[in-house]
């Protein structure tokens, strides 16, 4: 949907060009694939549904560009950051200017449209919100892990939420299977990110792609960082504060066996287990067939059991 | 309106506090007196303006805080800039989460909701495009005035026609009179930059409160700059390109001497005077009594004619 045309106008490259390069890097779609089959539990979808699916991409592509500036990431999924290869302005700008239009999209919906916009803007603000709260926790001692929760919840959780809720909106949905989707989402994200978080260190490095150990090496305060330090004995902690001086294998396999021996692997599982049982409830409770609610079932099982 | 209550959460004080005080260093409040104005033409000013006055003050304060940083400028108004205050990382979520909190507001549209929405994207994604156009300058060895207009009226004009369509739109106005009220807007809005240009060139610094000829030290291509680039023999020239190495006064002194015999000082006043005129046409052009248009005029009047 977003790769096959242009998505911007052909004048002022300047500005259009690096929008369509960072769009076209890639990515999983899941949020607009999630809000379409939302959509599609109350009928045919149909086009305000596409309208908001393109929105909430193009929101979210809004927040890595302009998140990659303030974590100075170099690269996604491989590829130059927009910062990067165009400049601080341009990060800036493109990412600005990709946020109106999501709101254009937006705009272009025909039926609910108050409603679509509230949650979309509520939506907006509490993913900033999260992003300020993941920027204040790299200045911070101790984070609980409740507090982490809680910026996950709205830097990650809350988009797919959203997707889901807006694309039953949009299909006529009552308001008890709308809220039920969000919670199903929200649940979902939650558990998404936690799994995110246990690839980085336990997964399979040939199958994710990616380094083991990015999160160690880049000392992100993530979910088994935040257990491990809280439930590790005096040797232990002292053992975590030492890593900083070793090479990167020595902190990698220091980390991970302090995450073992602490048993955040374990309890990471575990919360990931029971934020997944708390979404598949919030999505039994949505008032249809369940044959209906099958491939969201599905695709979530997907998202939750991936090992990349 | 924007002063007096705390516009913000008082939650997560890392984000909203710099939101806080950045409404509060000031500014003229041009755009939502313009959009409320507009709106009494034709009635008591309803609520649905009073959102819409605040969205665009909102958005107005959102492109500040972002141009500052990609202007890299250490102050506004006399005051530390928000990046420099309170750093990168919230100086792009600052503005991002302010441009999202002017569509909130926007979204508290009860009558016009999707004109309303419509018309502050289109005019968003143009001032976007406004200052993408005014960093490429900066790279660009040649200018013309064509392209300097439509920089500005991208950048600077068009909010302030937003501002009055859509006080008009939300007061019930004609497509006729929103329109006329528009290009009014428009034309105000070039003549009001350019107005600028000048008063930073020849303007009494005592009553401007800014160094007169900022924008010579600082190579700005403004209109008098750029009439003067054209119209310059090659001595003129010559001289307008070796004041680099010259001392402030110098470079000041002998550029404001080069726009006084190219005429640039001349020109500019007249295009100011051309596109004054053009807002008043359209004004005229209202359909109302005049004595209803009587404050409008009058506070265009100030604006064009004012020395600070």
């Amino acid at each position: 949907m977003l790769d096959k045309n242009r998505m911007y106008p052909k004048h002022l490259n300047s500005l259009y060009e690096p929008c369509e390069y960072f769009l076209k890097i890639g990515g999983k779609r899941i949020r607009p694939v999630l809000c379409l089959m939302a959509n599609e539990l109350f009928g045919a979808v149909n086009t305000d549904a596409e309208h908001a699916a393109i929105a909430i991409e193009l929101f979210h592509n809004f927040t890595l560009i302009h998140d990659d500036i303030m974590d100075e990431a170099p690269l996604r999924r491989g590829k130059q950051t927009l910062h990067i290869r165009n400049g601080l302005t341009a990060g800036i700008l493109c990412g600005d200017v990709m946020s109106i239009y999501a709101y254009q999209s937006i705009g272009k919906i025909k039926n609910n449209l108050p409603e679509a916009l509230a949650l979309f803007n509520k939506t907006a603000i509490e993913v900033c919100e999260g992003q300020q709260m993941d920027m204040d926790f790299e200045q911070r001692e101790e984070v609980s892990l409740e507090e982490y929760i809680e910026m996950i919840s709205l830097k990650t959780a809350v988009l797919l939420a959203c997707s889901l809720k807006m694309g039953a909106i949009l299909g006529g949905a009552t308001a008890h299977n709308a809220d039920k989707l969000y919670a199903f989402g929200k649940n979902l994200g939650i558990a998404f990110q936690l799994k995110d978080d246990y690839l980085d260190a336990f997964g399979n490095g040939e199958k994710t792609g990616k380094q083991i150990g990015g999160d160690i090496l880049a000392n992100k305060k993530t979910y088994l960082a935040l257990y491990a330090h809280q439930k590790s004995d005096d040797t232990q902690r002292q053992a975590l504060h030492t890593v900083f001086s070793k090479t990167d294998k020595e902190k990698i396999d220091t980390t991970l066996a302090i995450y073992k021996a602490t048993h955040a692997d374990k309890t990471c599982l575990q919360a990931i287990q029971s934020y997944s049982q708390l979404a598949y409830d919030h999505l039994d409770k949505v008032a249809l067939p369940s044959s209906r609610k099958e491939a969201l079932k599905e695709l979530a099982h997907y998202l939750l059991n991936r090992e990349s």
